[in-house]
């Protein structure tokens, strides 16, 4: 897979250097502009204008085993609100010029009436649960990567030059959690969080819940694949696919919180390399997160709290790298200046 | 002076609370809300859309003694710059919809050939160096801050909604800590940081110059605006003044770094409660700010390590205000969803 490109990210290195700007004043927002030019392959970057989120829909058989604040019957509602543009995510979209689609990737629901757009990619009725059992067949992976992939390459089509990978799930941070567990090699103690607000006994549950998901398959030194059909969900596979097409197309992808810092760290084991076309949109509360990102040499842009999923965090990010691309485009470089 | 609404404080709170998200999960966007519903009196608040930023350019008598990485030729150069909307602030402002102002409040040029606009509030060329005598008079004090508050309701007459104060001043920091040491009671040496980047020996002369000038006024038990005429320069007076009009217009005001917090402090002592109209943009890599920040009871929305001043930091944030009002807006409210 082509990283991206290190001509454009030295040239574009070499303009942050001449703007009239004392040096490394514009922080972070320099660096971001440099990698958001070695993306694009071309200095300085254009302003992402068409930045597209897809939310991946799906339930997971642990919800009913204590490891959330909410109940399964919330995800297909939320896809519905969704649908209606009435969600965190549709307003925070909307107020930052974001596209969003909703796909039901594995909602436990019919959802009878629904636009069927929505359901087009779905691969099965909630995934089982971890703790217990494989997420997923081989099979159902491999479908959801393929759809995550074909999803990805609709948003290209239709000219995205940034993407998003949106979650909702009630439950779902418990597989991303066990993915970054297994994917780190560490004890589901150290990365547990409290998802949407579990309380102190529900936070234990769900770190003895992970580890005996963890323990389940220890020995069987996984790839993978394999650890998202063991561990993951569709969902959370299909997001993979989505990030693994969007960095071999060289389209830069804008990550959220835990669920898809997870699949991000899933796609840069099926792709050694992809983590180069992701930046970090928000710092999640979930301490897996953080681990996972510290693993793929990434820090977040933001820091506000939030733990709405959703992709919230990274459309909520999206202003700061157009930010970065507009200052690397338009302040005036040193030598143009009367200084 | 009148307060925020604590009647649409409370509305918003509430709707926050009814929100179709989890509780707590918008984080800081949550509060930002409910500030901005309560500074505008109403709930839902509206997205602010005429944002608008001024810049007090101002030189400093300190420049000329070390405390700058920078010569203050730099100063008017730049504000040709701000002029030209060529600026780091300028390409900020463009990439996300906010109006700037550049004003010669006391530059140590003539700046020929510049639109007299830009001079009408010009106090005079640069302030005394505040080590060895006060760096204004009390009648250009006075001046200043009258300056500012015209500027402020211009700004407003204009159809402001959010106002954020800019700077451009070689030296400028030195002030800026002065002020903030003098009004929090504390030594130079626990707030100097390295503004335009000095190196370790510059810090260490700038360190003690700032105690030099605190040392020199520490008997007189100054009032703020003789505090200004101390240790300020005119371009802080204005910026004072600005935020002190605002704040009694009922107008919310962003701040940005070192600059604006040590303006946002004198208004606070000069209009006690004038805080409560206030946020915090960004944070700056100077110690004074977040010390200052910490008084005035202010969390910044960003952190990018920037430190390039003229309000950048403030103008970056600026989408985050918006995604605030966005969501407490336009999200759906529980009861209005069948989960």
């Amino acid at each position: 897979m082509a990283a991206p490109s290190p001509t454009a990210r030295a040239e574009a290195a070499d303009r942050l250097a001449g703007l009239a700007t004392p040096a490394g004043a514009l922080g972070r927002l320099g660096e971001l502009g440099v990698w958001l030019a070695s993306c694009q392959g071309q200095c300085p970057p254009e302003v992402p204008s068409n930045v597209r989120a897809v939310i991946f829909a799906g339930d997971h058989g642990v919800a009913a085993h204590g490891v959330s604040a909410y109940p399964a019957a919330v995800t297909p509602a939320m896809v519905r609100t969704f649908a209606a543009g009435r969600a965190g995510v549709s307003a925070l979209a909307a107020a930052n010029g974001v596209s969003v689609r909703v796909l039901d990737i594995a909602v436990d629901d019919d959802l009878e009436g629904i636009d069927p757009e929505v359901q087009h990619f779905k691969v099965r009725r909630s995934s089982e649960p971890l703790h217990l059992r494989n997420a997923l067949t081989l099979a159902e992976t491999e479908q959801a990567l393929e759809n995550g992939a074909i999803i990805a390459a609709q948003e290209i089509a239709a000219g995205a030059d940034l993407l998003i990978s949106g979650d909702m799930g009630i439950g779902n941070t418990t597989p991303a959690t066990a993915l970054i567990a297994a994917s780190l090699g560490l004890p589901a103690a150290e990365l547990t969080g409290r998802g949407t607000g579990i309380d102190d006994a529900a936070l234990v549950a769900k770190q003895e819940l992970i580890q005996v998901a963890l323990d389940r398959v220890k020995e069987a030194d996984l790839g993978p694949v394999e650890t998202l059909a063991a561990l993951g969900g569709a969902d959370l596979a299909a997001s993979t696919g989505f990030m693994v097409a969007a960095a071999r197309a060289g389209v830069p992808v804008l990550l959220d919180g835990v669920i898809a810092v997870a699949c991000a760290v899933m796609a840069d084991r099926i792709e050694p390399g992809a983590a180069a076309w992701f930046a970090a949109g928000h710092r999640s509360t979930e301490p897996a997160q953080t681990l996972a990102l510290d693993k793929l040499g990434l820090v977040p842009l933001l820091d506000l709290g939030m733990r709405l999923g959703e992709g919230s965090g990274a459309v909520a990010a999206v202003p700061v790298v157009r930010a970065a691309a507009a200052v690397l485009r338009d302040v005036a470089l040193l030598s143009e200046l009367a200084i």
